[in-house]
């Protein structure tokens, strides 16, 4: 063995650090798209704060006596995207993400804007599979169009409803809409809404329970974080912070509560490098990550025994 | 019409992006002083942050079912200062504010630091109106002097009570002092002080009650907010950052609770752009100022009808 | 008249902070679009910078005894750009700029990234003017297309000079460039290219008198500057800073001499802000823009008397 | 005297901006040392920041009514540090802190790197004390060695306590470990530890009872405090932010209620200015060293009395 | 000797990192003012960033054998300025410099905006001495006021000259300016101007020997260096970058060329490091001040001997 | 071929986004060290900084008909450095070069601080290769120790002088250093130097002759590139920017003129991201990185046909 084996790092800049484990079942695949972004680009740097920022965290979990680096992940790298062609780039990662759910594994996308949950909630509708949805943000996302886009991220669960059917979809930290986004999530019995007053005011863990029970049917769920869901001061490195979010105990409490062996993907997007001093929210992202992982993990063991 | 009329954007630096509404009530109007900061200068960049974050938010109220385009604002542009002359930008403010308050517009200044609060204050007095005053700050800012100054940051609302007499003042959020303020704010009737530990201590609710009452038999309101009263953890963006401040939903709640139909003005001062990373304060800023003008709008139309 | 009108600063924010004159022939439009950067966002907050670092420069002439104010300027504001679709952004520019041209007024667009001097050079087709290129840019911008995208800022020019058919275009400071790219320029007797090793080799007024001769029969000149044909140590906020540029005397010595009577338009492109430490980038985009307009000036005045 | 002698300000750099007095106990040393970092370097600047940010401050207590410029503080400058020798930088320190112990005074050290604690156990060690230790950290630094170095940040408290032999440890607000540190911890009758789920769960003021209660019999108490024991929201310029921490009020409280006349020394370590924007974690780590001071102060005049 | 004689190190911020050798000539005396800045404030930052410089240069001078630790300095530290108030920081400027000439030394005063050095020449004229001024800068700063300020940094050498009455004064870098500036500047005999481009079209020991000429029957001579009359790709952090400057070298050759034994005094303002990214600014004006210190020693050195 | 696999782009962190060419001989390696460095720590984040500038640039030579991707390129990562510990990490960076030199490739080292050139000196002398040394640096790191440390970027070249006997060193760029170090280059036989003073003396091509002419002798040479020696204007991102250094055209012209079939190893060294505003530093060292690799190419090809 050379000292070149020994001594050069090749998986430094992996997930966590971690060199990929193939029997993993998480594979992490980074988005680094933005440009739809309306106000203050730099998600495209996101992918690599949150690896990076993973590398930084302990591997234990905060809830259970278990460790990422025994359950392993794969790193798969970026998807290749069209910058400026949000449409070619849905189609690349829908193509990707399609092969992942083949392989029988979990895809973690990590991005990026938060558009590119479309791309993926397509691949699963490819795949014959109509998960419902948990969306942790601020925003509905539900706008019909925002600024003559049809595909941004202020319609991206609009899209994705539309695409899936009458599939649930159940939002938490919701606090900012249009008049337009409120009466449409108003109107549909598919949608349910926690707002972080709902939090205050029924206490989390009821609020967590609210959820559950509105999912109890769903055979598959899919879990979808902007970043921008939580408080600004947790998560000051978003494009839009709204004042008034949930807090990263809240969030991480709720992720280990409603992540079970139902997990079929999951993203973490909007996270953007160039406004997060001290890298707080990537890491806040890389810390999520790592407990819906390990969540899951624990999840498919026991049903599984 | 010429497709530079429907192409080129005239209000994009508007606050929040929207159109002057010329019926609306509430006047916004920039102060980009901050030359006696003894510190970090950089409030002088406060008014346009401000202004550019308040577009990144939704236009709802947390609060009601209100949005804040279908009130409108009138946003007049910056006042002129005179870098390094406290005197004739004080003039200056005085003459504006004078105007405003003569048009039967309600002023909403964007600072800036917070001795411009003083301008205000003498338009006020000259136009015959003494109205009581809320401040949300984590100091007194009742030092007889500071480094030599009798007109700078630290001696406003002092300068402020000697200009209008009896005046009730209520403060919120002030946890660092002086001996000597201490001192003077025990010692003075008409000062009632909410420490955020009196918040801890008795519940927010009671603590807004108490000021409520303090304030019952005032029959005008003038409300000035230097957003280092906020912990720095929501209001990182500041001069001064003092340990231990309100969050942002307690000061959220606060502005609606005991704004009503006796607001004549507001400011928000401050916000030091160079140091708000990711824009939390300056969002912060805006969304408090969205309330403000909310809940008056709603109590003026409830009093009206 | 009020002490508002007085105090209230409403051109604090056009460009060098110059009311617009209405009798003036210069109008400068902002494109903050950025969407199809492949590396660096952040060119969208280019047109506030290069008016903000305007206000920073005294108005004199470096080569003539003239001053701006003594012109005067139209600050049309910004085109309201979509982001993520530059087509229909190229459509808005296009048709702005249209009107511009039929108001028999000279556009200084000031950008944004590269791409849009395609939008520009549709309108002066569609208005029947086939304007020879001046090119300041470290880049031919000659791909037939990058990373996918047929109308990106590397593929600029070749989408411009396949709409402008046989037109003659005079590039300055070209260094960097794929095989195609050279292979291309090489092939055609229309493009002639100034490297800043041959403006060290022959000298500065050697290079001019040689683009002045290449364009001796042209009847339009338009002139286009990607800031990126300067030295990085001159203009490090661009995208992609490529060493051994032109230096900023060079620059602005080459807009002095080659500015005349028969500019109808120019565009000042790819200062990146958020990369422009201590706003050298800006104030030298805004400085070239000056003296654009002020050779212009001279030189038409000269012809008209 | 002199003009100079007035106008000359000497002690601008001073901790808290305070001229030294001779006969206060406490002793400000900084160490700016961080050659050992993992991750983000910038610990060097620690030191310069707090005393900076502590200037920023008022000088009152939270608790009592006391003011910190009453009890005056010696601000020694900084230990010469080896850089990349932590070896000899350690030497350094336990040299300098075992004069301030001589001399009958408290020394209070600002960092750097956690590391540099290990140089001040030693010099207790050496002057016959052998301390109880409270630790504020999310992490337990109990490493045996980490990325082959034994006496790195990583590994501070395992050295400590090696040194120390039995000596008792209290940890508040650890979350995050490797399996080999908390099979260890675990395993040690003389660890306590004091997670932020723990304090969620039993209440602030239990938790801290459980602490009094484990370190009752302490004859002495060194303190020290890792940033990164706090919640990233109110500690964002620290090398490993870590989410789930405990709040500035928190850990203000924990400061007040532990503090006794039991104290014979205390540092500050892991703030890292360059990713600390707006000052909020220097201004956090002055405002705990100040309530350090004062809370001894007052114990020891009680005792005294 | 105690271990914290050994290891603790209180000279480690003055200029250079030098221990204050009292017999010097040369005083150090920092001005952290920037009240008066119009838009980008920072150069009350300055002087401590160019103490830090300093001490990241090597001591030789590029001229002649020599080392500035053979000369030494007397670093004084801060004048305690007046924020806000530039008529009470003037005075005392104008003490603290009057005691230095009256104690035979050579004051080197490091600001801070351009203004301060009109309390610098009251010293002078109050200790009857009036020397002539070179002047390194963009701009004339003539302008009779200024948005309404008579002592602002733009009219500084409008009150020195009508201070000093007939006193020449020599600038070096002038390339901006108003209309008036530039003919009252054109009208007066006292007054000559090298611009950049006259280094450009006559070369640089041309230059220099004018200045020389101009100056050859004054027998003191006063330095007064504004970075902004260096290029900006040479002093970015500037409040005011100014394309078209002089380069670095030239600044140097220029200082030891023209300083010699008639030196009595020097400053170098206009710093501003918030914008000197690398601190290549604050490094130059470090090392200008080194060659001004070597030049003029050598040369009394030769006028002794 | 799985959509995985055209889709997900695994070299986009190789050096110029190249895919390892297994037949190239050029072997880029990492070693992100900076624990010695005095100042500003930074530069281990200099690896990935210059492998993304490379990203940005295009692959043409400045000088010849040769494109980067014609050759290729194998990034080999980075070596797994040991923080704090130079001497481990010497050891390691030894082992890694010394396989590279056995694989008969040239290694082309980025860093990280200069010390690690020593490492890479150890790797020819233990292959049997004493390599003649060209120094590109603003100073001579021949210092018999710094701050105590023997192993220190301040004593590099010294210590390599000592390993590699009488071998024949060529400095340029040099222009500060102590008296100790001149005096030592100044006695020494095998040192060359050449001041950026000498090159305005004598023109750069009698500069460059006078280099070859020195080393005509040299069976191997070594190019080690520390970007101080650059002029700040150039490379502001670095550890001591010290004003008055060589141009970057005037370094890639060295480059293109100096390699030459003898070279068997480079190394770019010192650039500190966080103080490269723009990245110009970065994409400065790449560009030299890519002429080095261009020349040595042509050259060997020449003698092999
Ligand atoms: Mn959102
Ligand atoms: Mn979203
Ligand atoms: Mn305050
Ligand atoms: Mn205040
Ligand atoms: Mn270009
Ligand atoms: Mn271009
Ligand atoms: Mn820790
Ligand atoms: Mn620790
Ligand atoms: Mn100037
Ligand atoms: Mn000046
Ligand atoms: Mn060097
Ligand atoms: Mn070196």
């Amino acid at each position: 063995m050379s000292l070149k084996d020994i001594y050069l790092t090749k998986s430094s800049k992996n997930y966590a650090g971690l060199e990929n484990n193939k029997n993993s079942r998480y594979e992490i695949i980074g988005v680094p798209f933005d440009s739809s972004t309306s106000y203050k680009p730099g998600t495209r740097f996101g992918p690599d704060a949150i690896r990076q920022a993973a590398s930084g965290l302990e591997s234990n979990s905060y809830f259970s006596d278990i460790y990422l680096e025994d359950i392993g992940i794969i790193d798969e790298g970026d998807v290749g995207i069209v910058i400026g062609d949000i449409n070619e780039t849905l189609n690349r990662i829908t193509g990707v993400i399609s092969d992942v759910i083949q392989e029988n594994k979990i895809p973690i996308m990590i991005g990026g804007e938060h558009t590119i949950t479309y791309g993926s909630m397509r691949a699963f509708k490819k795949q014959g599979i109509t998960p419902c949805l948990i969306v942790i943000d601020a925003h509905y996302d539900l706008r019909d169009e925002y600024l003559g886009l049809k595909n941004g991220h202020a319609s991206v669960m609009r899209r994705s409803l539309e695409l899936l059917g009458g599939t649930k979809i159940n939002y938490i930290g919701v606090r900012a809409y249009s008049k337009e986004e409120k009466n449409y999530a108003l109107s549909k019995n598919n949608i349910n809404t926690i707002k972080p007053s709902d939090i205050y005011k029924v206490g989390l863990i009821n609020a967590i329970n609210s959820v559950k029970k509105f999912l109890v049917d769903c055979k598959h769920i899919y879990l979808s974080i902007d970043m921008d869901g939580f408080d600004p001061s947790y998560a000051p490195g978003v494009g839009n912070p709204e004042p008034g979010g949930i807090t990263n105990i809240e969030g991480l409490t709720i992720i280990n509560q409603i992540v079970d062996e139902r997990l079929v993907g999951a993203d973490v997007v909007e996270v953007s490098p160039p406004y997060d001093q001290g890298g707080i929210t990537s890491s806040l992202a890389a810390k999520l990550i790592n407990e819906i992982i390990m969540k899951n993990y624990i999840s498919l063991s026991k049903k599984n025994s």
